[in-house]
């Protein structure tokens, strides 16, 4: 059984410190991977302080971790000793649902997808991806492009998927408009991938601050909403939003009344508080508002392979073990540009004291 | 000159009566009918009522109307007097525009789309269906066909197209769910519809009020949400809602959980409240929420010919023109079943003193 270090915190301030966790040995059907890398996320950030509801502590976050493979079990044919993999958000499902089938395991309904660091299907509670190891069902395990800097492939398995899944599903592409509502972890991420799409795309930020960045990652204009009559000016003028803020003040109607008719502002943030939405700027000109959740193992696999084709990356800070708790206070703060990944091989040295 | 005889109100207390307007000869490409009917569309009460914004009165109201063609001008070639003819909620689009040239002159962006009774392109009031004559276009008026019964025709002009127009676009047909929401004069049109799609037709009323009905116009189940533990019954259900209802303290939360992954809730009810919506309940589920309003000319034929093909008509109630009146507070009273249209036969008869 692999015993490895992983960073964990106790309540919900959220302190990190180093401790050991036993991982099992791959079952027939799993890979154990050595976990190099991991993101964080700002839902690992909700979680650790309990702001999603209770949570089971000590707890190891991360559900964007990748590394190399170590061993393989008997019956495990998609990978082998050596390879480079991911795990993202899900560790498992029942793949015999119709959603499963579908290849949309998120939405699991056989009794529901599990959910890296979460519970296992015995109620026990798993780690996740701060961790120099993890074991995991082949068929949940990424393979992640050799053209992808390897130290900054992590962030994909959630803001890559997230994102490029509504771009995807909604139709970016040539002859659309698209606004990235957010320029962060998911919104540079967006820009990328939606101007590989082939889209013309649009930054709305509060200000102009990562106006350089926006642009320099595939942005055509950068507009800034705290600039007066900013979102006036862009009245009927896009077929996408997606919008990566969870501010809880937003103005919908201000945003949707940026639509074209038929246009869809599709929702990847997640506000606290009931947004208050006026539906009739929504029925005059039938748009659209939608929310979207992560992708399937399939199409995250088809996102890996789009960004290793196009040369696309996020734009990573790295980090080391006793960092995490200053970069968990840095992301809620804004000041991180754009994800931050911790590298599990300073997890090996001396704890500061 | 035509001089008629119309129904106008002249305040915002909608007291309507009698009285005589001039209608303009036909212009080249313009027919001028003799409305019969002519439906009460609860936007009539909210505008009569200043409800939705300042009023130029005498009022005299009416976008659901048919009636016999009696002159055509010399460049028109759809139509020949005699015909049977409709009219729904505009008159006049620019037929040029990008939307106007892909048949959704609703989104007319040039200026705009006209409004039957509204104002025309030199911002002249104009007047709508509670008239014994229209003079219009030809390319904005639809043909009635002869299955459907003349006098329950004038509702599906808006009615009907509100309805036909999203359950079309959102794919109900065979192998779909699709929940009504509302037993009115949009709902019990909805129900119609969507089983002649093909769609599983469910009516969530607020009562079993009109369970009879329903069932009756197609539907397979039909649900209370008055009584406890219906929505968390139908948790997962649906592939489709839509909500004819403009109620301003709907359960958006509840009502979202009875949708499958992709589901979409249509709204084309206008509750006068901002909606109250935790975004969480279209995010987790990659939900859609959208609004649709009317249709073009060419899907309103579509429709027509539509409901003529599958028997569907508006259950009506007939009217004079001295009951319009009393008929606005039935229909605000939800006493209707389920839609009024006037005989515009009846403006003959001497005014009640």
């Amino acid at each position: 059984m692999p015993q490895v270090y992983a960073y964990a915190c106790d309540d919900e301030r959220s302190l990190f410190h180093r401790i050991t966790i036993d991982l099992r040995e791959p079952a027939p059907k799993e890979i154990y991977f050595e976990v190099m890398y991991a993101g964080i996320c700002h839902s690992d950030i909700h979680t650790a302080r309990g702001e999603w509801g209770p949570v089971a502590y000590p707890l190891v976050p991360g559900h964007e971790l990748v590394g190399i493979v170590a061993a393989v079990g008997s019956e495990v044919t998609k990978f082998k000793v050596g390879d480079k993999v991911g795990v993202g958000c899900m560790f498992a499902s029942c793949k015999e649902c119709e959603y499963c089938t579908a290849g949309e395991e998120q939405f699991c309904n056989n009794p529901h997808a599990y959910f890296t660091y979460g519970v296992d299907a015995e109620g026990k509670s798993t780690t996740g991806g701060y961790s120099q190891g993890f074991t995991v069902r082949e068929d949940f395990a990424l393979r992640i492009p050799e053209e992808i800097p390897f130290h900054t492939a992590a962030p994909l398995l959630c803001a890559g998927i997230t994102t490029y899944s509504p771009l995807k599903f909604w139709g970016a592409g040539p002859d659309t408009k698209v606004a990235v509502l957010g320029m962060g972890g998911l919104g540079h991420m967006a820009v990328q991938i939606a101007s590989a799409m082939g889209a013309q795309v649009h930054v709305i930020s509060h200000t102009r601050s990562k106006e350089k960045d926006g642009k320099r990652l595939g942005a055509s204009y950068y507009h800034a909403s705290g600039e007066a009559g900013t979102l006036e000016a862009l009245r009927s003028t896009f077929d996408l939003i997606i919008c990566t803020v969870s501010a809880n003040d937003l103005d919908y109607g201000a945003y949707l009344d940026t639509l074209k008719p038929h246009g869809a502002f599709v929702d990847v943030g997640l506000p606290e508080a009931p947004a208050r939405i006026n539906l009739s700027k929504i029925i005059l000109g039938n748009k659209i508002l939608a929310g979207s959740n992560i992708g399937g193992i399939e199409e995250t696999q088809e996102m890996l392979d789009f960004c290793a084709e196009h040369s696309i990356h996020p734009v990573v800070e790295m980090i080391g073990g006793e960092d995490i708790t200053e970069a968990y206070n840095k992301v809620t703060a804004s000041q991180v540009r754009y994800h931050y990944v911790i590298d599990t091989s300073t997890f090996n040295d001396k704890p500061a004291a």
